[in-house]
């Protein structure tokens, strides 16, 4: 958080039902071209800027990472950190699939520049669903031709935050607004969970976009901060997928003065609105987790710093006995108090102290006297609070994961390849 | 392993049925005291040497570690590596209990030690079950006194490996025989799994008794070194226990020249019989997972070093996505490679190789021919093979493992604190 006066940044509203394609300058189109196999099921989806955007990106750590990601990757270094626009699709993630899958990402982004009129490398590639099997070009083609021709003729919109789920329940988007040098900007965004969610560096798949006029460099500094805070923190099963990307695009129509680098009240007020649209859509993807009947959200503090929060955090969130306890309504504290010492983040059992549902649990090495009955009641709540201090040192980390259920089962044991 | 000449070292037997009790110098004596509600649940248990034997310890890594763990270090510590006695229950942990669990603990300790004549420090304690309860020592100071007395007086046996269990099907027994110096040496071990298991240094509860003659140095060095091949390679859930412990005696009965130091073809030859135990007890625990219904015997191959192998293997071992596609009997590889990509271990993909029960799925960055049916088929096998060649370089691991499934979900969002 920025350690400015409070009054020298701009106060982020939030802008409630806010779209990526009310953001002036963004257009996008979506259908089913046939990649999922259930008609009316839409599978590709383009997002479009009417000029070059500046463009930021944060990718996978997975070692093993899908095709489109490396295109995704070159574009923006070959297009010096702008972009016209983002082919997508789901049902297959182009991931583990060789030179073919190479040639087939960078086909899909040659046909959509073809078709807009622009350069292969103005144009990112994102893939999401199932890994190892080929993509079926011509479907895709034919796809990239009709969304393209829709754009140019009709300015198309569609529901694009549907377009790119896979297993996910609801839709995901996110909006905000900032007021800099008395210009509206405008941020808004969408992202897909739900399963294979342990995001490194970025969930995996998260479009954000805005009005602001803003430098790449300052773009991607904002975006790989708030990643880190938002994104990052979010766990659902542990798996870091092969394919996550989480890109930005700033399409300067808003007229605000340029924000030409990463510092100063009119950036941070830039980065709060990011911040509020990411932290949105972190969220939602832990609620909308695979089976998930819980949403929580975990603060650990009092640590030595931040990082080692974050660590304890993790382990916590990431604990199926602490997962299936909350699936069970049950206020078993002793296996949060496990999670956090198997971490490997140094703390202190003796000065720590656990409150969930804003009922303390535990303090001081040994458990507070307290009303089992009461807490399980306050855990069939679907949102669920986990406050740990582990001392009184300046670290603190939030993380959003969600319950562990026979759904999380029946959608992984029988999503058959 | 060793690099000496295999004729050099001597040849590790199996002992089938081979029991704790069946290693000369060892008795132990099991009951029903009232830690667990269910009469008739075997819930105490003791295992005494007649005199002093040489023994080791190793112990959980978790920060938040039961006060029966910090009894039986600090008294190995005293004892200079001898013990006479330990004195183990099964239905609470005594984690998270403060200076009242400590003095419990301690408390455990002197009963045993005054009942059978010795110091408290010659007196180990093991405690498994349910974290941040108060032990009812009431009933434990009673259950003391009888077993003391019952294997003083008819020298008792009782089914030890029943008695440590919480929630494991089976009891979990393992037995080896090797020849040193001409004399026959006996090793036998039982252990607990099989919730909240992924230990870093020892399994939950775990003991092994010899009857060999081995200097305290060298059963510990033997028993880490052992430990770290077969306990420290095996995951349920990933959630490493607070009072994992895992301890070794030895009688010094079987009359062979004494193994002073942890070298030369007999120590080997000694820690290969105690590689036997372990191995076949870590495996037991894998099978009986809570709620699995396959047991995954996973290699990694072709590593950097052993360490890399031993990462890769863990993040596979731990994924759910792994976990439930095994569930499902369902060839789904793309999830095996996308764990391998984010475990933090160095490998590329390009020169990889997977192979699921025999059937090669993946090489050299695409996926091979091969008929699903036939996969899934093979799958349905209870007992399922991983292996994942990464490359050629020498490192390799080996990691057990199970499926994740409803049973897990149902045992674990029901056991109510």
């Amino acid at each position: 958080m920025a350690k400015k006066k409070a009054s020298a940044v701009p106060a982020v509203q939030d802008w409630p039902g806010g779209l990526v394609t009310q953001v002036a300058g963004f257009r996008t189109a979506t259908m089913h071209c046939g990649i999922k196999s259930k008609p009316g099921n839409p599978d590709l989806a383009l997002l479009v800027c009417d000029q070059a955007a500046a463009a930021a990106g944060v990718f996978t750590t997975n070692l093993v990472h899908a095709a489109p990601v490396r295109v995704s990757k070159a574009a923006l270094k070959a297009g010096k950190g702008t972009a016209r626009a983002v082919v997508i699709n789901a049902g297959n993630a182009n991931a583990c699939t060789g030179e073919q899958g190479e040639r087939d990402a960078e086909a899909m982004a040659a046909l959509t520049a073809k078709a807009l009129g622009c350069k292969p490398a103005q144009v990112l590639v994102c893939s999401t669903g199932i890994i190892g099997h080929k993509m079926p070009m011509e479907k895709v083609e034919r796809g990239i031709a009709e969304l393209s021709s829709r754009i140019k003729q009709k300015g198309e919109q569609g529901d694009f935050a549907r377009a790119i789920m896979t297993t996910d329940i609801v839709p995901k988007t996110a909006a905000a607004t900032v007021e800099i040098d008395g210009v509206k900007v405008h941020v808004a965004g969408a992202c897909k969970g739900s399963g294979m969610i342990a995001p490194r560096m970025a969930t995996m798949l998260g479009f954000v976009v805005t009005d602001a006029d803003i430098a790449p460099k300052a773009l991607q500094a904002a975006m790989s901060d708030v990643a880190d805070e938002t994104f990052n923190c979010v766990t659902v099963d542990g798996d870091t997928s092969t394919n996550d990307t989480l890109l930005c695009m700033a399409s300067g129509r808003a007229g605000n003065k340029a924000l030409k680098t990463a510092k100063g009240p009119e950036y941070e007020g830039f980065r709060a609105a990011l911040y509020a649209v990411c932290d949105s859509l972190a969220k939602q993807i832990a609620a909308d987790g695979e089976g998930a009947q819980h949403t929580i959200t975990l603060y650990v503090g009092g640590a030595k710093n931040d990082a080692t929060a974050k660590t304890i955090a993790r382990a916590i969130a990431e604990s199926p006995l602490v997962k299936t306890a909350i699936a069970g309504c049950d206020p078993n504290w002793g296996r949060i108090m496990a999670a956090a010492g198997r971490s490997g983040g140094a703390f202190d059992p003796e000065t720590s102290s656990l409150t969930v549902q804003g009922i303390e649990l535990f303090r001081g090495g040994t458990p507070t006297k307290f009303d089992a009955a009461q807490v399980s009641e306050a855990l069939k709540n679907r949102e669920v609070g986990i406050v740990l201090m582990v001392g009184d040192g300046p670290g603190r980390a939030k993380f959003y994961t969600c319950d562990l259920t026979h759904g999380y089962i029946e959608i992984n044991a029988d999503y058959h390849t």
